[in-house]
């Protein structure tokens, strides 16, 4: 399935000169045109990696990517050291096991030394919120924020809203509910923010400890029942429950979660009868989502995700990187 | 030395279109022909390695090769990194240490994540005897085994096969032993199957702790002295001694072992006096290998195995990947 | 600024066929002209790193160079894997974590291991002064040596030559002050060497306990006051001060080795008006450096040293190649 022009209020100037932003730290602060543009590029690369074989471009043919990982990662880093490896650049990934951070250098410092090996693109993640804006402040090159502490995820929101906007051929007016630990993720947080700017309509549910009222400050209308944010709801994107936050402070245990929050084929038949299901990975299966709604291809899009995830990396570090390249503009 | 043609029952048929077996799961159930077709493919790249500077052949041009290693590995992981390299493929390692694995997600949505990303090839190492064949059934590429628990090793069977036809010109109708720790050791257990399949006459020897009657079943035959596997040997085969092993439970120590079972100049002379000897690595020096023969270099094949590696992993890359890039059929 | 020709004495042979050593593995024993023909190639690769978006060379494309890295590097092992990158290299690290000499295997054994995969050159660093050397006395390739216990650490000192030859025009004849922890630095150490061999006057300074007397048999002069050291020198080059020397063992404590041995700005005053500032980081902002002469563009060339980094490593394992390549002779 292909994606529908995009809708009027998200359609991007005609004749402008290029992706406006020198660096994605966020999807707050983006207009409808630009995430609509990012996703529409993002589409190319999708075809690309179904063409066959050869999965490779050429438009990062000479440059450096570093993927500076201060927080561990399998999946994020995987799919941007593929993106930026089938962009032609040349790959290098930081570990933070073997990093100078753990000598005490201060963040600035390092930003400043992968800057000085002339990178063309850094992609960072980091346990702290903001520290990936800290970074972007001090360097050269486009920076791509792969997730900042609590704050945002942009890559996995792009990803998100492209795998809907292909499986549903829109994003404005479609209710999505957000379930499960709120408080913690970058991933709703960038969905809240990504889905409402495209004109979606987000609900967020999980236990009161683990949904902040802020979140109507995003847009999102908040429930401390699953059960009254999935009523009608196109999608279900139901967010990982990290073990730590198992041990009593949020929530009494997993059993219990899954009890009251767990996505589970009575709860889903409360949703849309074509709803769609979505999970950032890595699930618990058993804990926030039953394994037979996980597995089911009618329903799941989670296998999806991980494909656009590639995908939409792929464009945002071609657009990002354009201006250096010389090839400002639309493709 | 190069490889004379084939052994009659181990030709390949004139005209087939393609190696028959989407992936490299194990040598167990590979027929004669098929075992020396890759062989013979190696031999082209051993070749390459060799003649001068340019060791890069362009056939996995713009495809993904993603090696995904669950317990740790140097020369394996490495030797597979250098022979994707090589063959012009975009690898990425998956390591362990910051895999999801750790956060709970079973093997199989690993590999459905793996899969999404759109490899072209997984290479796998795993602690769990089939693990490998389990994310096989999941996937849409080829997968290649490069060791799962106890079960088989098939690019260390190759490797050491080529090694043996190369320099002994042949394959069938050679003595083999294996000496060591034969239980816990899939490499034994792919040269076992491999050598045996060629048509080679396999011993097996080592503690009766650490021999398992079973290997009769793959046409091996078992000694529990050392000597009476050597005499008259073509080949000799020592296995590395895990350290874990050496705690009294298996043997009551590395002295000891290397007292009854390791590979002294004495012992030695019970093979054919052109005997070669091989360790797939690392070795314990002065426990199950002395080290004047290890360092011999007419006797001792050892370096050359680790060379063998990189061409054999090149050519079952190349090999399994032939149906995708729609270039099946010889090479 | 770029650089000005050679001075005399290290004015390299016309007609000569090639740098004249299989290996780096020191800067102890180079000849004048030949640690110019070193930053003469570097300086290429600055031009090239700064020219735009495509940083890429195809000098070594099909070579297959290892990063063997025995100790934990995050800046050196970057340097040199985005440096063999850049020239069209196939570059794989093999980290200590996972290497096999936790297994107890010997360093020769894996030396042979790692020439056997036709390895094109191998960078390695060791926590033993003289693994290196050890190394490459038993592999066919060339090896750097990319810092070895407290022994050398030769494309540091390249580097750092380089830096001061592009901001000060000149090595022979400047002040060089060396301070902090002399003993336990292979990057004095190399530092010393090259900076004496290329005509330039060093002086060490740091506590008695840190500086041994024997820096005086590699021309260097010995300072206990970092004042004394200091006076009237055009270039100040800080070392990093190990947080396993501040426990009282060498030195009381950061905060009085700070007092006594800090580069303030009043020491600094003590230099040359236009003295230039420089440390190999990562460095302990307060404790060997004060931030604001760090951060003073006028005076610090840290930044710019790490930049030199990766044009050094480039031109390093660009003319060792050579040789294998058929490229010999002058670029």
């Amino acid at each position: 399935m292909t994606s529908p022009p995009p809708a009027p209020f998200s359609r991007y100037p005609a004749g402008s000169a290029a992706f406006p932003h020198p660096h994605l730290l966020g999807l707050a602060g983006l207009q409808p045109w630009e995430i609509s543009f990012l996703l529409d590029e993002a589409e190319r690369w999708v075809d690309l990696g179904r063409s066959g074989a050869v999965k490779k471009a050429d438009v990062l043919h000479g440059l450096t990517v570093i993927n500076a990982f201060f927080e561990n990662s399998t999946r994020t880093l995987l799919s941007f050291e593929i993106a930026g490896k089938r962009l032609g650049a040349d790959v290098v990934n930081m570990h933070v096991a073997q990093s100078s951070v753990k000598k005490g250098e201060t963040l600035i410092d390092t930003a400043m030394t992968l800057n000085a090996m002339r990178a063309d693109a850094l992609v960072i993640r980091h346990m702290s919120s903001g520290a990936v804006a800290l970074i972007a402040d001090k360097v050269d090159c486009p920076v791509l924020n792969a997730g900042d502490g609590w704050h945002e995820h942009p890559t996995q929101g792009l990803l998100d809203a492209l795998t809907i906007r292909r499986r549903k051929g829109r994003l404005d007016g479609l209710i999505v509910a957000i379930c499960g630990d709120i408080r913690h993720s970058r991933v709703a947080r960038s969905n809240m923010i990504g889905l409402a700017t495209m004109g979606a309509q987000v609900r967020v549910a999980g236990p009161a400890t683990l949904v902040p009222q802020e979140v109507e400050l995003l847009g999102a209308q908040r429930f401390t029942r699953i059960e009254d944010a999935l009523d009608g709801a196109d999608v279900v994107m139901m967010l990982r429950l990290q073990n730590e936050r198992m041990d009593g402070t949020f929530i009494p245990s997993a059993r219990e979660f899954h009890a009251l929050f767990g996505l589970t084929a009575t709860r889903l038949a409360l949703a849309k009868p074509d709803a769609l299901v979505m999970h950032p990975g890595p699930m618990n299966r058993g804990v926030e989502i039953d394994s037979a709604i996980a597995d089911d291809p009618e329903r799941s899009a989670i296998t999806e995700q991980v494909e656009m995830g590639v995908a939409v990396r792929m464009a945002c570090l071609d657009v990002l990187t354009r201006k250096a390249r010389g090839a400002e503009g639309w493709a």
